[in-house]
Formats: structure tokens, C-alpha cells, sequence
């Protein structure tokens, strides 16, 4: 089976111009079949902002209102999504942007009420692997906002972070795939205020002490789920880094390990 | 050789909800291959006004500064684009949202400054048809934003019936291609009070003669002019009309004849 690479690049490097430059830079010399997953960052909650768009967050996670799916269709899947594209294009990196909607690559459902209503938040059906073959021996280097649809002519905002996770498990079937999730920190900090604790190797056994002890708390949980997930429905290696480790052919951080 | 039918639609189209219906619902019926060319609309300016960025005309065109690009970026790129394509994909269409800059399908250059400098204005340098022809032979259908890039990282705000002319022609040495401008009349009108007096073919004698005489005015103009060169070089016929004319495998309205 051939190589796949799945990045996922969080909001914080996509709001830092030099972070963003850096991974531009980085992830065009990756070698192989490539897929870049991005999140939003601070742009979508500044632009609701001036739109007088009132940004609703419920434990971390943003609800999305009609309007709110407005700014982050224009902001996730335009604004963010093209000047990524455009910066890849000029490393000689043949990208092209999607959304789940766009070929239909993923397919969501509106995640269901339970205490609470999220709104135009999608959860992930399906993966179309093959539309995404397709592309990927074209040459086409698929840069994906966390946007879904459903089919039926709506569009959602979806995690970013699960995104990638489920197209890592469902691409996976075709491809050896190597899944980087790229962050501000060198990778999961035994202790958070010092970058230079990274754990080297975090098996589910460790993460589970961790989680008890309140080493690793709040925001890396959803992507440690994630990328757990990923890695034993087919993944053949999950790493958790920062953007200026990523290399042609490696990636340096906090691996994974079942 | 294979046919291929380039709509392009206008903003008036795209901003009234019964007419983008009308669209979605029979470009979703037009046989083999195809692709869609859209153009703005309102929202843009709507947009810009509500973000406070100040829109710009000189002669009927927009200048596009840097804030007005990141919007246009927004707008057309994103929210007009994949609501479009969310739409499509609901009619059983499988569309997928492009910009000039993905996958490098058209790349442009920043228009010469002469008398007016329209800022990030960009003029079609080339087509990429083998990355369309692939995407076309993978059962895709391109839906594309008036937007496009100088592979230098650079984004640019691009006349949409120039788009579909440029394409339209350069399609053409692989294709039959069949090339219809969507607008809110029925066709070119010999007197514009009246939706019944369409001109069934325009010949560009007869077009020079109207223009002289006053009856084919100002916003027609570009579109006409667009029309005749991808007909001249190449395109097997151009027609001008309205959504509701769109079918399966025709399309009526004013035909250009050489």
C-alpha cells in the first residue's frame, strides 16, 4: 500500500502568520500522497464579532446559529481555506480546498439533541474514500475545512480534530496513513508549563493515568480521543507536535501507542 | 469528442432564492459533463457594508482592496460557492467548489495599472485543462467562484463571464463545448422594456449594429463581447438566456452566430 500523510493544523498556527508560514513551508516538502485538515482559529469569532454575530460556547465547544454557520462557511471554507491553498500553490504543492460538501467527501448528520442543542453542528457518517483516491493519484493535495453536509443541501460546522481522525480510519482501507496533529507545543506535556516534558510515547495505559492524575486535562482530551480512535481503527502511526518539526519524511512529538 | 456544457449564472440569480432553485434544479438535469461559472451578487456588497469595508466602483467595477478581497474571498469563495454546492449535491450533482487558485485550474495575473489601479484585479493568464479534463473524467462537476491566483500566493478577484469564456475556450481543444450565460432576461433584447422582443441569433454584424444604434447597452456588453471571442475560438455555441430555459440537453434564449 502506498504512504498517505493526514495533517491537522489547529487554529492557533493558521492566526500566526510565522506559524502559518511554517507550516506552509513544511508541509509542501512532505513526501507522498498528503491531506491537509484545518480548523478555524480567532478569525471566525473577530469576523461574527464585526458581523454583530454573537459567538455561544457551551464547555468549549461553540454552538452554531444560522448566522454563526454563515461566518464560519465564508471564514473556514473561504477566507482560511484559499489563502491556504494559494500559499501552497506557491511552493509548487498542487493544493486544492474541499469541504465535506464539495465531490461529497464527508457526509455528517446533525449531531442529535441530547441536554443540548448545538445547532448547524454536524457528526460524520461517512467517508467517501474513493472520490478522495481519485484526487490523490491526480496529484491533488486535499486541504479540508471542518465543514460537512448532509446531503440533503445543509451545511455544518464539524470538529476539525475528528475530521481528520475519521478520515485517517476510513482512508486507511487504501493507504498506510500517518496522522500529524500539529499544535503550538512540541507534543503532550507531562508537565504544561514546561516545553521540554514532552511524553515520547503515550500508550492508552499512560493516558488513562494521566487523565486520573490531571496531567493531561480540558483541550487535548478531544484530540487524544481522536487520534487514539484513529489509531486502532487502521492508523498505522498517530504523532501530536508542533508545526516546526514537521519534516519531508518525519515528524516529532508525542506518538501514540495502543 | 465528448460535449461539455459551461453555465455560467449571474448574482441576480443567485440572490433571489426562487431563481437559485430554478438553477440548482436544472443544471442538476443537464446531461455529461459540465460546470458551473458564478458570478457575486449583492451579499458581497451587503457583507463588506456590514464589516464596514467600503465598496468601490469605477465604471461599473469593482475595485477590489485588500479588505474588500479577503471579503470577496468570503463571499464567493465560500458561502455563495458552497451553498451552491451543498444544493447541487442534494440533486443527486456531484459538485465541488473551485477557486482559480485549486488544484491551479486558472491562474491569473494582477491587471496592468493604465489609468486605474483596480487593486487585487486579476487578469486569466492560463487554463490548467488536463486538471479539469481529470476531475471531469472522475464524474466531478466543478462549481467555480470568480476568483483566482498568480501561483505566488496572491489571491484575485476575476470577471465570472470572463471566467467562463476563458474556460469555454480553452476546453475546447478537448471538448464540444456548449457555453451558456444565465441571467434574469430571456435573452438580448431588441428593446429592453420588452421581455418577448429577444434577439434569436445575434451575428457580430448585427451585434455591431445594435451597439451603434444604441439598442445593446453597457452591462451586456462584456457578456457579449465574452461570448464572441470563446465562440471565435473554439466554443460550439454560445447562448444567452434565463435559469427557467436551462434543460436536460437545450437551452433557449439569444444565440451567437459569427
Amino acid at each position: 500500500m502506498e504512504k498517505l500523510t493526514i495533517v491537522k493544523v489547529g487554529g492557533g498556527i493558521l492566526d500566526e502568520p510565522t506559524q502559518l508560514d511554517a507550516l506552509i513551508l513544511h508541509f509542501a516538502q512532505i513526501n507522498g500522497h498528503k491531506i491537509l485538515v484545518h480548523g478555524g482559529g480567532k478569525v471566525a469569532t473577530q469576523t461574527a464579532k464585526r458581523l454583530g454575530v454573537e459567538t455561544q460556547m457551551v464547555d468549549g465547544r461553540r454552538l452554531t446559529s444560522t448566522e454563526m454557520l454563515e461566518v464560519v462557511v465564508m471564514v473556514y471554507g473561504g477566507l482560511v481555506n484559499k489563502r491556504v491553498v494559494a500559499k501552497l500553490q506557491a511552493k509548487q504543492c498542487n493544493a486544492a480546498g474541499f469541504t465535506g460538501a464539495d465531490a461529497n467527501i464527508i457526509l455528517a448528520e446533525k449531531r442529535p439533541i441530547k441536554t443540548i442543542d448545538y445547532g448547524w453542528v454536524g457528526d460524520v457518517k461517512e467517508v467517501n474514500t474513493e472520490v478522495l483516491k481519485g484526487l490523490l493519484s491526480q496529484g491533488i493535495v486535499p486541504v479540508i475545512a471542518p465543514l460537512t453536509h448532509d446531503k440533503q443541501g445543509n451545511l455544518y460546522n464539524t470538529n476539525a480534530d475528528t475530521m481528520a481522525s475519521v478520515l485517517a480510519t476510513a482512508l486507511s482501507s487504501l493507504y498506510q496513513v500517518r496522522l500529524w496533529y500539529c499544535f503550538e507545543k512540541p507534543g503532550v506535556l507531562a508537565n504544561a508549563q514546561d516545553d521540554n516534558s514532552v511524553i515520547e510515547h503515550l500508550s492508552t495505559q499512560l493516558y488513562q493515568t494521566y487523565q486520573q492524575s490531571g496531567v493531561i486535562t480540558d483541550g487535548m482530551l478531544p484530540k487524544l480521543d481522536n487520534g487514539f480512535a484513529a489509531l486502532r481503527q487502521g492508523a498505522q502511526e498517530v504523532i501530536i507536535g508542533t508545526t516546526t518539526a514537521l519534516g519531508a519524511d518525519a515528524f516529532a512529538g508525542t506518538r501514540l501507542v495502543l
